[in-house]
């Protein structure tokens, strides 16, 4: 750990916001910018990054410097718990004591080489596994948290008792991310249904669009929107003012987002994720920032 | 417990996939069919039923019969260990010991009375609560588990660990919820803005909704819909014919049903839930029917 310049943790109070998404393309963003780049997966109950990086089914290989890391490029090596699972189907029903030593095990004797970034994807919460993960990051020293969440109160709720956690441990907050801020889709995308009580739900969707374009032409040049999470309560932005933590930026619901995830791709390669990769690019630079002024 | 006639586990792979919404939708339909209901939720690092259920800064009370739920109705009680937190941004960090004696003491020393049903919350994941929370309840005797996850491969990859987790531990699996399976909502909630090089993004809703009472009335009634999380993988019902579970159907995704669980409010109360209610209800009634033919 002597050889990575700058740690940062990405944490959740929830899960399902999206933090192993953020994780894995803040990763490919800092690797784009030609740092020297590690993803190290510790979340053991669900250790999404594999899947994300397109990286399932591999081994990891053993030297004596300790675990080699599975490099996607020659500057982003990733290591997950994922890869250490004997068959994806199967449950990891560890009692604690077992997942620390596992967890602290990884931390210490994964052999990252000289990097710039080690982005450490933890599981959701505030639990036993956090414990560890914190008391040896603080140890080797840590830039700071990244906290993901989504715009709802039932989320937003989980975040305050991580930001706690962060200050009770003292590690500092580097910002709070709102993922899944919204959709948005063009009106020629929407699919429609005619919901009745008597015949059930039925699929319009032809006619809808002959409709439209026969009467309502002008609606097909629009984009649909929706707040898919209702954030009346004022989102993440609002909290963090009045948690005194920085508010990093939104990132809106984009599908083509979920689709680069599922595939394993970055979503700057191409323009696929028009709707997101901008937003995620711009947290990204505003965290390079506030670490170089830190470290100024 | 003995004096509980059923008692249904809900848990999730992931986190965030809507199991604390399945959960106290579950419970509110189960109460409006009258039976006698319970809901118990065990989720130590994020309980989420307190604020589903509109019961936020509620306290419990002790009678010398055990620790008496919270009446939301007169037949429909509701125990969480967020009623136990002191403060409710406060971060719950414990380590496993103390957890599960908490946890322990949750299922047994709650006071339930003559109940039907005991819907209970489970944390997600397959961790050392879960070892605890199954080790009680099997002693006590349960009907079994229902799975909620949503259509993406990330969140399938984690029921097939939670299934294989049942199926190791001897827990019957009731069936697999697809939850978040698209977006549905009606035309008349969409907003909508027109995105242009030049002038940037531009709000248009009040123009486009005139321009469709006008042009398109019809479209007024109908609901659109779109795929938010990628299920060109075959989603739940796949995985369920895979490995042999029944799939009890999905759920699609409602802004709605989303404010509904923000507000601590039943989705079969009015007509806004329009888009997911009857399918939860079908679900509801298909896993009450199961039920019956196993009692049978």
């Amino acid at each position: 750990m002597v050889t990575v310049k700058h740690k940062i943790l990405v944490l959740s109070g929830k899960g399902g916001v999206g933090k192993s998404t953020f994780s894995a393309q803040l990763s490919f963003a800092l690797a784009n910018k030609d740092y020297q780049v590690g993803l190290l997966d510790i979340d053991i109950c669900g250790p999404s990054i594999p899947k994300m990086l397109g990286l399932e089914g591999q081994d990891i290989h053993q030297s004596n410097l300790g675990w080699s890391p599975i490099y996607l490029d020659s500057n982003l090596g990733v290591m997950s718990i994922g890869f250490m699972l004997p068959h994806p189907d199967e449950a990891v029903i560890w009692r604690g004591p077992r997942k620390n030593g596992l967890i602290k095990q990884f931390l210490k004797d994964v052999h990252w080489g000289e990097i710039d970034y080690l982005v450490v994807d933890a599981p959701p919460g505030t639990s036993d596994e956090h414990i560890s993960i914190v008391q040896f990051l603080l140890a080797s020293g840590i830039d700071g948290a990244v906290i993901v969440t989504t715009p709802q109160q039932v989320s937003l709720i989980d975040v305050r008792k991580e930001i706690s956690f962060c200050k009770k441990v003292g590690i500092r907050v580097l910002g709070v991310v709102e993922n899944m801020s919204g959709l948005r889709q063009p009106v020629s995308d929407l699919r429609f249904e005619r919901i009745d009580g008597v015949t059930g739900v039925e699929d319009v969707t032809e006619w809808a669009r002959r409709y439209i374009r026969e009467n309502a032409p002008e609606l097909s040049s629009l984009f649909a929107c929706s707040e898919v999470f209702d954030s009346s309560g004022g989102g993440a932005a609002k909290m963090c003012a009045e948690m005194s933590v920085p508010f990093l930026g939104k990132v809106p619901m984009d599908p083509q987002l979920g689709k680069a995830a599922e595939e394993g791709r970055s979503c700057f390669e191409d323009k696929r994720c028009g709707a997101s990769a901008p937003a995620i690019l711009r947290i990204v630079e505003e965290l390079i920032a506030s670490h170089e002024q830190l470290l100024a």
